[in-house]
Parts: C-alpha cells; sequence; structure tokens
C-alpha cells in the first residue's frame, strides 16, 4: 500500500546505515564523548556560521522539547507557545509534567506574531497581580510550523528583537528543519535561524535519520551541567555514537539540506496533482505537509489503497486529512497517488 | 481609608475568636485528630444532607485547589477549566507544578457550560491521536465564578450529569460560596451541591475564617491516605484545632449563612449606588464581588480616598475594577462609600 | 489525662489571641503585605543583628522546609541532610514530590558534622562519573535536632566554613529554635545563627503560635520572585495578618525567648524525676524533648494515665518514648507526671 | 588503544545492522506499531514461557527506570532499592524528578536480600507515625547487580514471596541481564525471572543493540495508557522499528544468549589472567565486569596502554577500578590485555 502517512515511515538515509557499519567495530567511549559526535558538532557549527555555538545530541522531539525547555526556565515560569504548538497539544504533558506551565496564544496558521507575544507582555507586566501569576519564560515556535507553514525572515527578526528586549529566550522546534530551509519560498537561512534564535534544534528523525535530534545553543548559552539534565530527564544515550555518526553523516556534503529538497520536490508535485484534480486545501501549506479536506466517503475509499493521516474533523460529513511527502519519497509514488486520486 | 479592595481584609468573625480563646488551654492532638474537627465535620455532613460525605480541613484556596487535583489525577490526565478560572490564571502555576496540566475551555461570563466539555470531550475521544495528548482528567468550576457569577442549579445537573457519564470527577471551588449560597437569586442549596459534585471546598478564608478551607468528598471517594499526601504537598496544620474550631463555630446554628447574608445585602446596597450614580457595570454579577468600567482619571482620584482591585485594562482610557463586599461590611461604610461616588 | 505528647498540643501563648482580638477589625491588605508582617519582621531582623536579613512568612514546617529547598536549588540538585533529618524521614517524601533528591549522610545524634559533609564531597567532585549524580546544592541541619541536641558554635562555624568554601548554602530548621536558644548549655545565639547560616527559619507553630514560621535568608538572598514560588506551593496565605500579628507578639518585649524558658524549666525538672526514678534515657537531649526506654508492659500502663509519643521499637520487649515539655507546661503537670512515674 | 572501558564500547552486533538495511525501504507505521515490533514482543513472551506477558520497548536504561518505576507507584509511594542500585546512586536524580524517593537500604556485594526488606517493611508499618513517611510502593533490583553480582533462584524466590504477601510489585533491572543468563554459576533462567517478577526488563544497549531495552510486564499488569505515559516522559520513538528490528534480531535463533555467553567467556580468561599474576579482586563478581583494586602508580600506568573505568577510591594509594568484557570481547584483545598486564 502506498503510505504518505508521515515523513518518519521509512528507515535512515542509506549513506546513514553505511556509515554505521563502517564505524560498527571501533571502541568508542560512551555518553557522546566520541570523535563523532565531535566532528557532526563541528559541521553543524559551520553551517550554522556561528562559532560561538554549542550542540548536543538528543533522540527525539518531544524529548528535546521537554529538556530544552526545563532547562531554560526558572521553577516559576511558563513557555509561551502558540495554542496550536507541538508543545500545547501532542506531547502528553510532556512540559506539564517537568512543572511548568504552557502558556498558550492565538497563531495565525500555526505561527506566533511578535505583535501577538509583545501585547500578552505587556498586559501581563501591567497587572498588578502578575505575582499571583506564571512568568512567562521563553519563547516556543516551531519552523515549519505543525501547519508547515514558515516564518518569514521579518517575522523571526521582530519575534528575536521583542524576546531579546524582554530578556527572555527564544526557541524554535525545527522537528522538520530541513523541509524550512529547502522551500523555495523561503527567505530564511540556516545562518539567520542560528543568529536570531537563542536555541533550536535541527530535526533529524523526521529528515533522514534512524532518531536523533541536534540542539543549537547559538551563545556559548548551553545551561550549566547540561548533561546532568539530560541524565535527569532520563535522555543520555549510552551509544551517543549512535547520534554522532548520523549527524555526521547529514552534514557531510550538505547532505541534510538535499534530501530535504526532495521531500519539497515531491510535495510540490503533489500539490499540483490536487489541485488539477480539483480537491479543496484546508490551507496553503508550503512545505512538505499537505493538508486536504475530504468528504468523509471519499476518505474511507482512500483509506484502501493509500495511508494519510487524520487531522481534525471538519464538519459532520468532511474531515481534515494530512499527506505528508519525505527525504524517501519517490517521484513514482507520487505518480501513482495521482492515478489514485 | 475605606476598604473594598477584597473579601479578606478583616481578621476574624468575633465568635471564632472567642471560641479560639474558650478552647485554647485544652492539650489536644496534632493532624486534625481532635474532637473540634471531629464536630465540625459532623456539622458540615449534616448541612450537606449527605451521610457518605467525608470532610477535611486545608489552610487556603490555592493548596486546596493543588491538593484535591493532584490527589484525583493519574499522572497522565490534566483537569478542565474555564480559561478565567483561578487554577487557569492566578494561581501562580500551582496544578502545573504537580505536573498536570490546565486544559482550558471558553467560558461564559466565567462559567464552563456541559456543552463545551461535551464537545471537548467528543472531539478528543474521536481524534485518532488522542493517546499522545493529555487525558482530560475531572472538570473544575467555580461558584461564585472568579466573576461572582452562579450557575443555575439546571446547569450544575447538566455538568453533573456529563461527568459521571464520562467518569471524571466535578470539583467545585467553593472559595466565596457563602456568597453563592446566600445569594436572592441562586436556585443551588447546599445539598443540591453535595449531591451533584464529587468533591468541593467550602471556603471559610474569605467568608469569616481567619484561614481554613473545608473539602467535602462527597461519596467516600477521599483519595487513599489522604492524610499523607496532604503532608507530602507541605500543607498538614500541627494544629489542626485552628481549623477545626473555626469550622465548628462557622457551622453552629448556621453562622456560615447568616455572615455571608450580610455581605449580600451590602453588595446589593452598593449595586444601588452605583446604578443610581450612573456607573457602567463590566458584568452583572449577582455576588460580593461588583464589576465597574471607570474613566482612568477618576480611577486615580478615587483611590485617594478608597480601597478597591484592579481587575483588568479595557482600553487606554478606561479599567475595569473591583469592589468586593464582606461578611463584616457595615452599612455605614456602603454609605460613605456612596457619599465619595 | 495528662499530655506529654508533644509541643503543639496547646492553642496559642495569650498574648497572641490578645493581640489577633485587638487588630480584628483593621482593614488590610492580604498577602503578607500590611504594617503587622512588616514590624515583625523589623522585630526579627533586629534581633537577627544582621540588618541585610530579609524575613518571609510561612504556615509551616514541612511547607517551609519544601519551598526553602526547592526555592534554592537548582534543577540538578539535591539537599544533603542526616539520615535522621526531619526532611529525611518524616515528611512524607515533600522535597522528592518537588523534584529533589535528599542526599543523607551518617549523623552524631541527629547532628551531621562538618567532616561528614567534607569527605562526602571531597568523594563527589573526585569521582570521574559525578555529572550522572545529583549534585550537592545545600546543607540541611535543625536545631534543635529531631533528638532535641544542639550543635555547639564552633560545630556551627565549621559547617558554615565548609558550605562556604563550596559555595553551597546551609540552612537551619529552627521548628523548635525557641528551646535551643533558651537552652542553659548552648554557646549558641540568634545573631550567631544569623551569621553562619544562609538562610533559617524560627519556629512558631511550637514555640507559642497558632501557626507560622518566620524564614531569614540572612544577605539579602530572598530567591527572585518568591512571592511567586509561595504561591505556586499553595503557602501564600490571604490573610497575611495571621502571621504577621503572631510574629509581632512572640518578638516584642522578647516574648518567644521568655515562653522558650519556661519549656526548658520543665524539661529540666520532668529529667530529674526520670534520674532519680530510675527511667533509662534513650540518649541525652539537652532541650524539651525527652527520649526514654519504656519496658512494653509498663509502656502501656502509663499511656492509660497520660500521652506521650512513640518514638521507635527498641527490641522485642522496649520501645522508645518521648515527653515533650513545651511553652505551655506548668509545674503542676510536671508534679502530676511525677507522682504517676 | 585496547578497550575494556564498558560494555558498550562498539555498535551494533552484526546482524541488527544488516537487518536494519534489509528493512529499511519499508514504510511502516510509527510509534511502535509495526510488524517488527509485534514479531520482537512475541518472540521474547515465548522465550518468557509467559504468554500473559506484555513488552513494550524503550530506548535506554535510566529512561526505563523512570518511566516505570513512575508508573507503577501512585503519587505518595517511593521506591525501595539498594543503597548501592543504579537508581540510588547513577541516574542524576531521575527518579526524585518524577517526585518519588528512592528508599535505600542496606546491600550484600549490591544485593538486596528479602530479610533485610521484611524488617524495613515491619518497622514501618509499626511505626505509629508512617502516615508522615513515604510509603514503600516497590521493589527495585537489578540483576546482574552493580557490582556485577546474581541473584541466585533461592533468592529471589524469597523477595517475589516477600512483595507479593505485601502486595507491592518486584521490578529488576536487567540492562545486563544477558550476562546474567549466560553465566555458568546462575540457577536463573528466564522463565524464572518472568514468573517471580511483576516487571523486569532485558537489557539491549549492553547487550548488542545501538540503544534499546525491553520491558516485560509478566501478568497483563501494563499500566493504563502506558503509551501516553511513555510519550509524557518525553520517551516515545518516532521510529519504533528502530527497537523493533533490534530486539526481533536478538530474540531470533538465541543470539542474545549466545553473545552474551562470548562476554562471560572472554570474562573468565580475563578472570584467570588478573588471578595468576596475583592482582587483587575487589570483590568475587560471576559476570562480565571485574573489579580490581590497583595501586595508584600502577593504574596511570596501565592508562596510557588500555582503557579501563574508575569504580572508587580505596585508600590514598588505592583505586578500584572496572574491567568489563562484552558481547563483542575478542580472545585477541583477552590476550593482548594479558601482556600488558
Amino acid at each position: 500500500m502506498l503510505s504518505f502517512e508521515c515523513d518518519y515511515n521509512r528507515g535512515a538515509h542509506p549513506e546513514i546505515l553505511k556509515r554505521l557499519a563502517e564505524t560498527n567495530e571501533e571502541p568508542l567511549s560512551g555518553y557522546g564523548d566520541d570523535k563523532y559526535c565531535a566532528s557532526a558538532k563541528e559541521k553543524i557549527i559551520e553551517c550554522c556560521e556561528k562559532p560561538d555555538a554549542e550542540v548536543h545530541f538528543l533522540t527525539g522531539g518531544t524529548q528535546t522539547n521537554q529538556i530544552v525547555i526545563d532547562a531554560l526556565l526558572t521553577k516559576y515560569q511558563g513557555v509561551i507557545a502558540a495554542e496550536t504548538g507541538h508543545v500545547s497539544l501532542h506531547e502528553a504533558g510532556a512540559i506539564e509534567f517537568t512543572g511548568h506551565k504552557v502558556i498558550t496564544l492565538p497563531n495565525r496558521e500555526g505561527k506566533l506574531m511578535a505583535e501577538t507575544i509583545r501585547k500578552y507582555l505587556e498586559d501581563f507586566y501591567g497587572d498588578e497581580n502578575h505575582e499571583h501569576m506564571v512568568f512567562p519564560g521563553m519563547v516556543y515556535i516551531s519552523h515549519p510550523t505543525e501547519y508547515g507553514t514558515l516564518y518569514s525572515l521579518k517575522e523571526l527578526e521582530e519575534l528575536s528583537a521583542l524576546c531579546r528586549s524582554y530578556g527572555i529566550p527564544l526557541y524554535m522546534d525545527g522537528a522538520r528543519m530541513g523541509y524550512g530551509l529547502a522551500c523555495r519560498e523561503t527567505d530564511v537561512t540556516l545562518p539567520d535561524i542560528a543568529r536570531l534564535l537563542d536555541v533550536f534544534y535541527i530535526g533529524g528523525t523526521k529528515v533522514g535519520a534512524l532518531c536523533g535530534e541536534a540542539v543549537v545553543f547559538t551563545h556559548r548559552n548551553t545551561p550549566k551541567h547540561f548533561l546532568t539534565t539530560i541524565k535527569q530527564h532520563g535522555a543520555l544515550l549510552a551509544k551517543g555514537r549512535l547520534l554522532g555518526v548520523q549527524f555526521d553523516t547529514l552534514f557531510t556534503d550538505n547532505l541534510y539540506l538535499a534530501i530535504s529538497r526532495n521531500a519539497m520536490e515531491a510535495a510540490e508535485a503533489l500539490k499540483r496533482i490536487f489541485q488539477e484534480k480539483g480537491y479543496r486545501f484546508f490551507l496553503d501549506s508550503p512545505t512538505n505537509q499537505i493538508f486536504i479536506v475530504l468528504e468523509n466517503e471519499k476518505m474511507e475509499k482512500l483509506k484502501q489503497q493509500v495511508k494519510f493521516s487524520y487531522w481534525e474533523r471538519e464538519d459532520e460529513e468532511h474531515t481534515v486529512v494530512r499527506f505528508a511527502t519525505s527525504w524517501a519519497t519517490t517521484m513514482e509514488e507520487i505518480e501513482e497517488l495521482g492515478r489514485l486520486l
């Protein structure tokens, strides 16, 4: 059966498996203290064009969000996020589990606007009772967002300026960052992100790795004893090499961007097909996630031949569903899906 | 200076101080294991007309919300509340501190409607990915609400029926319950509350006590080892008698209701004055909190002579403020405020 | 029945009740922002002879330990305590509830020695894997200890010097501090404590108050937004006056020390009786808690006429029990107990 | 340089890499809902000879301990462990992070004896104040222990009987379970473990996998909504196949036991060499970890040519170090180490 269910339905890019095999016999120290981790970090820092950046590897996205947010917030602070943010809705309360509130604000197609946050902060500090409330301690955004949309460079600059004026870190969830960077329509580069954000992560799981996310603290701002914090959250891999080798491979010869482009080309082709066939788009997403409104009957029929994912109920008769392309999607798959549609 | 700042600006009802003095010399066991706690519990259960109810005493409102909610939720659950609820906004993240999300839903003048919750629960269980989300584990309402509004009996019945059909407890924050019960316009009695809710608390701090809230589990549903849970939250008073004597006094000869009525009469008189003088009400609250929209200039002038509390900014030139009456407000104070207005 | 069960079996010192009644009608702002809190703080700071000290009021001992420790530790740190410490054993896990480990070290009659801690810290930092362990972030001691024993000035000086050399705060649980200060055998004064400790609390609940503990940060080291932290832990009293009036009374005209002396005189008289009658002491406690080893049969008989408290099982036939005197114990009670023994 | 630093210094068993490559292209659902996870679970259940067992996959050991313990304990409970247990010392407070105390008891060469626990439980429930203490909610043991020692079948039976009589689950940390099962001297089999324990995990990371641990709940006792709990702890892998394929490989044709035996043979050969050369053993460990006491000078010299790990300081002049063999250790490495010694 065809699968457009998600962007993590295949294993890893073959080059990663090859490098894992090649390095398999070498005895290496544990917990990330090995040469592959070191080399991967160096390459990422170079791509960021930010020599004072620091890189750490974690295993998955929710884990990364939980640890970064918990490590950066003081105990009486919460994190500001769009009400559609991954941390707000789809992490089973992983942030609250660490004692912190997710302060949700309205979004525009998944994006959190500087103006929305500014208004919130002004009201917060203007409120005479704000000492009885959760202090806003950082801002969480995702790029691409959960709806596949992208911030413009100008929007990121505004967010960055606002956060810096309030002295609160700006954090980007980059689970699908490759797809954002590889998008034709974006004016945002990795060095822009490294310059404007205080911390972000470059997603591996959804862009070619078996697992793994690379957290970048952009200005020597890694929290003290971060390794202990990772261990305390149960997230320290004994075989750190597994993450090091993968990111070293992804950041050799621009592989990360190259495979991300594949997903974008597949997505563009697929969007054209949907358009040509008159399907209704739920919203206009420029990246690898395509949201389509289907009649329930049609949806049930299509389910027999292709996997896609449920997004939300629109009304009694319609459902929003998502088709995702990935680094591994082939043009044959797109064509076959085209025939089914 | 006149003070309409809040309903906790005086000490205790004189009868309470008298009883504290009378019982002061008696040696009593600690931690609530004394005859005054026992007697107070009995009287409260009787007023609830619910023989299988169980009563526990705690010190303050936020503490009570934190402990009751944490004790009733399993670890992967959150509590549903109005986005204006005390637990949502004004408890400095005390719920999230215990690891639980406050799932906020839209409100109607501070109230959470059964229909709103039903829709949420249907969407939640209809979502194929709900295992990646926080499970709704209980419903929190306040009565009177943070806006002084009251649920009707019918609304409570609907909430109760809905919660029972989903098997999740319904909890009422009764910080100002006396003022709700003493309101002329209400059709809700304490036995109604004890019948329809799974757990609620009767507020003492804001209704005549120095401190103290009485938690009522309505059908032998006190969580196992609740005393240990209270201790673990740092909330177990060594001199439990302090709470026992106070509630024993408040529930002797209907004192609780009697002093609540005083607040309501004062509030009614004050509302008439505001109306007569053409002040604009922010919303129509039937209980002891009166929300008025003031021009900022007028507000600054009034502040010189009377204390009231900031509620929220309406626009550049207007502010919403709150005047609260209490069990201790005198008609002389109302009249004096009338002259100032 | 006679009661030597504990030092919190009576209400409050009559002077406290009197002041509560006298101030009862005054309208005061909530949450500790009132003149009685301000005055009490001033008087305590003066008694401490430490003008840069800062004082905050909380309700009970476990609550105070939980909040102070949680506020001072960073998230990956634990608190060092004697294995017999109150936080180690008798707070139902209130410290772990906030995410922090209690690192327990061996004690000498309830006391934690500087040498024991030094050895621990040297081993910790000497261990190549200490980043996989809980970092020691502060030291907790109690004075008097849970066994009624007292640190000498020299011992406190050594603890203080050690902690300062490692940059970790030294915290004293003073639930029964009055009895320690009023002890004939001590060479430690309140100014000594304020000079050597980073934070400590002066117990009210066990020394004449209805409830309440006064936390002293000794060198402008109150954690940022401490009020928010208190609220987050559910511990902010709306009627802060209840604590302010009580401590203002206790620190007027040396009342705190005066009533503490009463407990010590009663304890000395009682110890003489035990000695004369040949009872076996479990350990030699210089303060108001007397630990006696009783044959179980004798214990059961005595229980019929006097309340005392179970401490621990010594062997099949003997039990360690505790008799406590307090600020309220009368010489008549001591004499009557003497007759029963 | 030779490496006997640990049992996780190589990548994965080649068969695992081969299977990862073979299955790489298949599109599979995420979060463990794939055929390789299903097949691996089935094989493990079969090896356990316990048809009502349930298997779940997690990524690392500390993560597994944290999640299993947090999922099984109610909020006011703690876990009993040896004071030398991994959860007690070397997990950076990962258990306390979830709000639970580790109740540490004395050990015998890393083992926790039924008698020690029984005495603790009797004292706990005999203590009249136990409601002020952390309730013991489960027992944690490791097998092999942190010192490489093994429980006998009789010892496990006693632990199991004790725990069942008190109604608290018995949990085994099997990070190195393979080496325990493959030990010549053991009388404990996997079916014994599945019969006597309530939950345990079979370690992959240290026995041939890149990462991964298989948690076994032995009698349909998986906690409700365990997937949500895993997600809440940040531990749900999107590509669950990574764990499924690895365990499916390890449990095909007894590979897990076969490669474990290699470590044991290497360990036996190495122990003979240490004995012949007159080295002093710190303790007699029957499994793959060998603890040797070295003079510091000798240690420094040896460090130039072989990696081993620091264990603890014995005295000023001696250090305890650990040499570990693994599934990947070759006889050539043993011989070369022999020549160096």
